[in-house]
């Protein structure tokens, strides 16, 4: 009788599995869509909870929502924890923490005051977006950015490492000639300010006011206007390449008998053994 | 004799179609210029209109061009209808209703008071002179530049995505951390300085002003000057390989007897067949 | 006893003319580099006057140097029109014009109250400097540069064309959409401030205030930030193929019996004739 | 005796050569670190005594922190000259100058007052982690990133040149239009506007009122955007290139017998002297 039970209960779990986590049957797509509609909504929501003015008009609408959303995810999490086979591995998952934490404030609020301040956490959903709508070929592991990233890795931190190196020279220098009257008020906060600068942001919040100052400023911008050219040189590098690579392995086949690499598309004969290339190596 | 008429109103039809919409005849290259001119003339004047000083001086002279041009615009709009063959496709192609809608404010400012102000749609008649200027070579389907452009549309939007969802969450981050005091009065209006820090705009109406905030500021823009690297790569190979395959179908030739594509630009024989090759076929 | 004279004038024109326009000789070399200096000294002292407390200061001595530089300028242009075989080609050539005109506001300055100001012309005269510098090839006709500027040139102007009409459409929208009270006050001034945006400089002199305008201000920073690939990428590809065309251009020879061009570095044999090929080919 | 001494000493100081500017043994492994560490700390500090509050409430411990590291940096200064075969060739390195200069301020800061404001200099310092963090191979001689700046460098100091050239004109040019009442109160100053505005830095602390001033500003925002692209290409053409041939070197192998150098990863016989090519030579 138990066992019957079990056995119902191993395939209800099942089922869920496949809705959740699966997206080919229609329920699957269905709980996708649902799951990327509340997701945003719940994005929303905490905007909107932020603009004070709307939030005084709105304030109880506002949190029953948030209570449905809250509700919608915890029941949301249970089921993934229950219906996963490994479900520890999907709980310390990165995904796993995000969806607890993304629940956990509105819980708190009842014993820490504004605790719900940190339901911002909850925009580190969006991310699930990628994998529902099918995002990842573009940012995964096999996409030309992915690989055009990885192989630049080292190569942009590198450059990083070397702007902050220059921001804090540089920051340090503005700080001895500008002076605490002229806005740069600490070495960190003139750092901040070279960073603001050789980044091409400029915010103008704080300004060199002397001749020198403006003298090195103006350094700083051309030299951050022209080592932008650097980590766009690597990575559209590394992109051209990849490119490169993906066509020539596109054209490329091997010869049915000595196995060799031939890059001719329209040969028909191996040239390294003469062993006629039927065209069902062709494409 | 009606027969006659309409007879002569088909020829006339055909005349005025041939003068708005060819640009071959003399007529037809006059006209373009006269609506090319009075296009520029009637964004001029808008603009004109908008400063008040210069409205306050000449307001009834700006409003008699502004009565010529309508009307102007409102016979092209009735000739370009009636001398169409298909005038329903006009009506509801994207230039027809831009048409459409850069005269009605003119009349609705008799009901409504200040719809004038609609008058501004008119800049988008602008985008007619990429068709009167033969610029659509350039922007047109076959462009290197579209070509690129949808190459690298999915990469390209994919990437947009990504910066969104960044802002959203460094947006919110933000809020939280300078909160209301510095600026940062709701989570849209973080984001929308995320946005701004991150494509290194950087107004500086809004700034961080704690040594957190300056640090994650600090930390966005970086990316932001990294990430920049990303679209420009992608652009980029795509357009150099697009050049590529142009530079190589050019060389490309095919053999008179067995039709081989050959790409040696020097080769005498196919070296399929061992057809000779003319030099008829280099260039 | 004339003729003697006007023959030894010539021989004089021709010395001053070596020195003046040739760069070969001793003298002509120095020539260049007091003019360089003197140039650059020129358009220091205008810099320094425009710096009020300075000028109060150092009034008269500005002046006298001022005197100075522009008699040597006039000396200079007064000979390099005597000793060339053309002085009206110079007269009329655009440095003959710019130094007439780096003259002029000083002996103007007589009748007329702060034409001085004018001065500033000069500094057009720092273009001779390419010329002094011998930088004319990395800038010249022949140059990457010039001549991957020049295959881009129709695109780049398309896409600044592009840039003007969307940024007329936009600002025209921002227009109505913030209005006079948050700093749009007229569609120039906010046609001016999408531009500003565009290019990612942000001032933040004029921001949008409204929540819509922030929203639209958004996707033209993003908008901004994603075409700033397109002109990258087209002259990237421009460079990357001159470049590789070069390339290509160094490794290839012809054939000394039957002129067919070899691509192959290391070949000994022409593939087409036979012909036996001689290292002189090779480089 | 003393030979013995002597002799003693040699091998001590090896052991801290060894310590000091090697890094394979585990000693030199763990002085790298804690150079690294002590470095890091020690511009930690300068930065907060430079923030006042914090310097007010911790004057002495940072006083006393400052001391400590100090002694250590001139501890290890004398230990790098005692233990070098060539003590000056270090002294006057630019790391021996850095090494000294980073603890000079501190013993000055006796005799002369807030001499203790150049330990800022010691910022210089963390360059030295290139070489700790092995980075050297990213941005040392062979390194891509240096073979490519090292290819583009004249193009880029054209470049720059150029914008400067450009600023200076354009600078005096606005400052004749804008003036004084707007901002531009010397030609320095709208110098020092006009690379602001070139670089798309904009920090609005000075920005153009009328409406000439904004057109031009227009213009000069449209070209720096549209001239970003020229460092870009010229930096991403010399990375692929380079790329390219790295690669290509990479295939290429020579035959044992003639050395030529065979391109073709697939070839098995030379194509010059007829040689079977093992595929020792292939990889």
């Amino acid at each position: 009788m138990r066992k019957k039970l079990k056995n119902k209960w191993d395939i209800l779990k099942q089922k869920i599995y496949i809705v959740i986590y699966g997206s080919n049957t229609f329920a699957g797509k269905l709980f996708d869509l649902v799951l990327l509609a509340v997701i945003l909504l719940s994005v929303l929501l905490v905007m909107l909870e932020s603009i004070e003015s709307f939030d005084m008009k709105h304030h109880i609408s506002l949190k029953v929502c948030e209570w449905i959303i809250t509700v919608f995810f915890t029941i949301e999490y249970i089921l993934r924890i229950l219906c996963n086979k490994k479900p520890l591995k999907y709980v310390f998952s990165f995904y796993g923490i995000v969806d607890l934490i993304s629940i956990l404030p509105m819980y708190l609020s009842f014993f820490v005051a504004d605790a719900q301040v940190l339901t911002v956490v909850r925009a580190l959903r969006l991310l699930r977006l990628f994998g529902i709508l099918n995002l990842v070929p573009y940012i995964g592991q096999e996409s030309h950015l992915k690989l055009a990233i990885k192989a630049s890795r080292t190569k942009i931190i590198v450059f990083v490492y070397f702007v902050l190196v220059v921001s804090i020279i540089l920051g340090a220098l503005m700080y001895v000639i500008e002076g605490k009257d002229n806005g740069f008020t600490s070495i960190p906060r003139s750092i901040y300010w070279c960073i603001v600068t050789l980044t091409t942001v400029g915010y103008g919040d704080i300004a060199p006011q002397t001749i020198q100052g403006q003298m090195i400023a103006s350094f700083i911008m051309i030299m951050g206007y022209g080592i932008i050219a650097v980590p766009t040189g690597i990575v559209t590098a590394e992109f051209s390449n990849i490119k490169r690579n993906r066509l020539d392995a596109r054209k490329r086949r091997n010869c049915p008998s000595c196995t060799t690499t031939i890059y001719d598309e329209d040969a028909n004969y191996c040239y390294n053994c003469g062993q006629k290339l039927g065209d069902v190596f062709k494409k």
